[in-house]
């Protein structure tokens, strides 16, 4: 997966999100919303924890955008 | 498939609910939630059991999120 | 395609309801629910038969899951 | 595209229905029936005519599956 | 991305949709029919002109069919 | 990703509309139109900012067509 390079904008960009632990809004292809914190992103999927710690491993091919929570 | 490597973060956590037993939630492309627990993964499925032992073999390219149930 | 590799478990459990001639239901990505038996398999695609014998190629990329009949 | 190899059994049968002058029924991604005859297939689309002659070119990516008309 | 290959079927179509300046309609993953005319293809897009020469690039992944109109 | 080169006719067209600071319409797989100015692309994803320069990472494969703003 050439897509997955550490030095790429959004690689870095989710990897900043990780290091600020800061709220986001995940848009996925089934049109749901999940909002919560990245722990961790790798290849195929970015973990996502809720207020209760709850971990959702999403798959990369089903994102469809990513905010940051205003 | 280089997203599948047993060291991915997404494969040794799909590996740990195998071993636990765990209980877990599918939400595929299609809308539907999956609810078993995983017996095997492989590159391109995961198969799932419910409380029946009934299989259903799912294909990764359909997966959205996993969750483990509270 | 790396994952159609004939030693995976998911197309050895396929092949296996080939030689059972096992009955089987296919989710789809239109949500279409397909109930038939397989005859063979090949990288992109699957071909089930229903109870008049006819054939119907399924595109393995529109597969969300797939269950023995009860 | 590996997938795309003139050996293959679905690539065989599709090559069968052109000779044939087969009707058949494809479902796509969208939900939608397509039903003509195939005139051509290359490694990404498949060419269908209607009874007017009015070409379609489908996306392989986009097929669902696809049965003879009876 | 060897499905774009000038020798292929389908993208030898397009190319003659382009110099013959034929008007085409695109069905879209998401059930949109958008119609003009295409102005240029490569490998992950295809750009259409509309009546008032407005471009639209459209993703190849999103493409379900393509017709001349008629 | 070949189809990320930034000689292709869609690159330099992305490219272009970050320099001209050109507002664009997104439609999504979700059949959600996003409106902004681009300021960044990667081999896997877009980034929009809004009126307020809230940035969205969109995923490219998550697009389905762009349009410039009239």
């Amino acid at each position: 997966m050439t897509e997955f390079d550490t030095g790429l904008p959004h690689v870095k960009q989710i990897q900043k999100y990780i290091v600020d632990k800061q709220e986001v809004e995940f848009k996925l292809a089934t049109d749901d919303l999940l909002v919560g914190k990245i722990i961790w992103q790798d290849p195929a999927c970015i973990c996502l924890v809720d207020h209760y710690d709850q971990p959702t491993i999403i798959w990369r091919h089903a994102l469809v955008y990513l905010k940051p929570k205003a």
